[in-house]
């Protein structure tokens, strides 16, 4: 079964970390298995040459941007090479379109179109590690581009799912998926396994680990994702991303997230009719606005509150895209609020039990916690509450849902 | 008519010099013919790669060398486009692959195999300005390439040659070629043209503005080069390398070259016998060392002082190598001689006028100077001195030859 790792930025951010990362995979390789290793740009390398760009250009253009950030994975793809051969073991590195990864020519968020093995199958016929730069592919004009955001995560589980994997290892700086984020409520575990939906949930509210985009394609082609620590020992446990989490009981919380960036707009009192939403969340969409959580409350004679979220980076142009809008639809007014953050419960199956949600809610409000807006999923709570009662939630709602507590199985 | 040019490192070497690139070649575009524009990797980018490969490894696979040193001109060529279009015109950069260029698969001293311009011209009939990342190639495994010394240089001249360029513009951090090196001589002028061989021997003996390499490959497609500065306003003159300089009689010096880059060895009181040279000649060459200039001075009693000249990084290695050779050849001892600067005289014609060797020497004994050695070619006569008195010769030739002195037509 072929092994297919990837590390990130900061596990190959020094000459020395990239040294320690090269003795991992010699030592793993020394096993005989044929391994293919997704590598990411070294440290900052990205935000350099991103502020490169934006020194020569304030708009540059997304051809060139991708051609400039693809170098990053190049650099440390072929030093890692370098320096895995220089621990004894046959090892060569490849850009995305040496990899035969192909992909769709949306410059700046690219998506695979399919991977053609070929040569990385040629490589370990030959013997050699193979190291991939993450991030990157090709177009069909041979152009570099390059995959967006978790972009390396994305490369490797796809290359997983193309090198028929048994699971793809992410290595990274934290040493898996906890209860919590361990800096906000040190009692955080470390959970053995996670379903990916969770995972998608999760992530989705905030949880920065994994990007969704690659948990959805393990989740697509059925690959299991293991979360691990690159500092660690070698062989520390992490957590696995499943599709499926058969060991553990289901009905419970797995993991609180906290999501910081969080703003909201609010159209009050809008007269009800059929089509509000559109007509507010097309332009919205058109204008490269991601709207997440919407909320529409009926109220008295006919009027409606809207409520609905974006990121801090998005509020200055979501409300001069609502603003006319607002007034087109005949709302009283549009509010806006960006000192708020997204508290999130989840865990598989909890809507069928009702029980999690009055305790997140008691919870809360025995400590005096106002919550400003609710929504769930079939396995999430979220609530939206101040900013500044954000991390006291987290650790009220960590102990009142047990999660310091180990698994009873 | 197609324009090519190619800026050097220096020109490139920050953001304000790139931009200030930028302009001149969105100036330059205006006018309306297709460009096809060359660049090194900024300042002292390829510098940096090795620096991060030798932290790596002793001896980096030169596969994966080449794929990083690759990137440098990646990064420029992208940011240069960016920073043309900034200025309203239309720019694509290219990597060497995407440019066409493809090499045989000698890493890192790749030789261009052909040029495939079919994605130039395609982009010349879109309105675009080509940037290419100089120095690199693709080979036949679709592996990045660079082609060693010199190396933008040579993309220029050959995609010069594949775009039928009427000449291509170097565009350095150096106003010309000089009758000698300003540095050394303040008196020393700007020559308006220089033949390509002559340019080639200037090359060979130490004058550092083109590589040979690439002044040959403009002689063998007859186009002629203009060597300019990118920090001279716009359209100042530069020199031209032509394959025949016609308008100025041929018999004189045209510059004087030094090179301070000068260690010998001398085989002393050989057995004069055939095949000596292969004997001695034939392993230095399999150790890559590079033998420059080779003197056999026939001596008494059929005893015969061989005196050969490496650079001086080959010395230690050329010793170790010429030691054994020596004994096995019977010669009486190994001398070595570290401390040697060699001044050459340059210019079409001077076999041809034996005046010319004896003002030189003359000149020299005048003031002392000692000669070690001489060799001559067609176009050449080349000595080698004690190194603190090369300035001095250097000056004394330029003043004595009357190089000072504006040409008289």
């Amino acid at each position: 079964m072929t092994v297919v790792q990837k590390y990130g930025g900061t596990s190959v951010g020094s000459i020395e970390r990239l040294q320690a990362v090269a003795a991992r995979i010699a030592h793993r390789a020394a096993q005989g298995r044929p391994m293919a290793v997704v590598v990411s740009a070294m440290g900052k390398t990205t935000d350099e040459l991103v502020a490169l760009a934006g020194a020569v250009s304030a708009r540059p253009p997304r051809r060139e941007m991708d051609m400039l950030l693809a170098t990053g994975e190049i650099v440390s793809s072929a030093l890692l090479a370098m320096a895995v051969r220089e621990l004894g073991h046959g090892a060569v590195a490849l850009t995305g379109a040496q990899a035969g990864v192909f992909t769709d020519d949306t410059f700046g968020r690219a998506r695979i179109r399919g991977i053609d093995t070929e040569r990385i199958q040629r490589e370990f016929a030959a013997g050699n590690v193979v190291i991939i730069a993450g991030f990157q592919g090709a177009s069909g004009e041979a152009d570099f581009t390059t995959l967006g955001r978790g972009g390396s995560d994305t490369s490797a589980v796809a290359l997983g799912a193309a090198l028929h994997a048994q699971q793809v290892e992410i290595y990274t700086d934290v040493e898996g998926i906890y209860t919590t984020d361990p800096r906000i409520e040190p009692d955080a575990r470390r959970l053995a396994d996670i379903a990916a939906e969770e995972m998608l949930e999760a992530a989705a509210q905030g949880a920065g680990v994994m990007h969704p985009r690659a948990v959805e394609l393990g989740l697509l082609y059925d690959i299991p994702i293991v979360v691990a620590s690159s500092f660690a020992a070698d062989g520390a446990a992490g957590t696995v991303i499943r599709k499926e989490v058969l060991m553990e009981p289901e009905d419970r919380v797995r993991t609180i997230a906290l999501d910081r960036d969080v703003a909201s707009l609010t159209l009050r009192q809008v007269p009800d009719r059929p089509g509000i939403a559109a007509q507010l969340f097309g332009p919205l969409a058109d204008a490269g606005i991601s709207v997440d959580t919407i909320v529409q409350n009926a109220g008295e004679d006919r009027l409606t509150d809207l409520t609905f979220t974006v990121s801090h980076a998005d509020l200055e142009q979501a409300r001069e895209v609502a603003a006319p809008l607002a007034r087109e639809l005949g709302a009283a007014e549009l509010l806006h609020d960006h000192d708020l953050v997204k508290v999130s419960l989840i865990g598989t199956g909890m809507q069928s039990a009702p029980g999690y949600a009055a305790l997140m809610f008691r919870t809360l409000s025995d400590a005096d916690i106002n919550i400003e807006l609710i929504t769930t999923s079939e396995i999430r709570i979220t609530v939206l509450l101040r900013s500044e009662q954000g991390e006291q939630a987290v650790q009220l709602l960590h102990r009142a849902f047990a999660l310091d507590q180990p698994v009873s199985t």
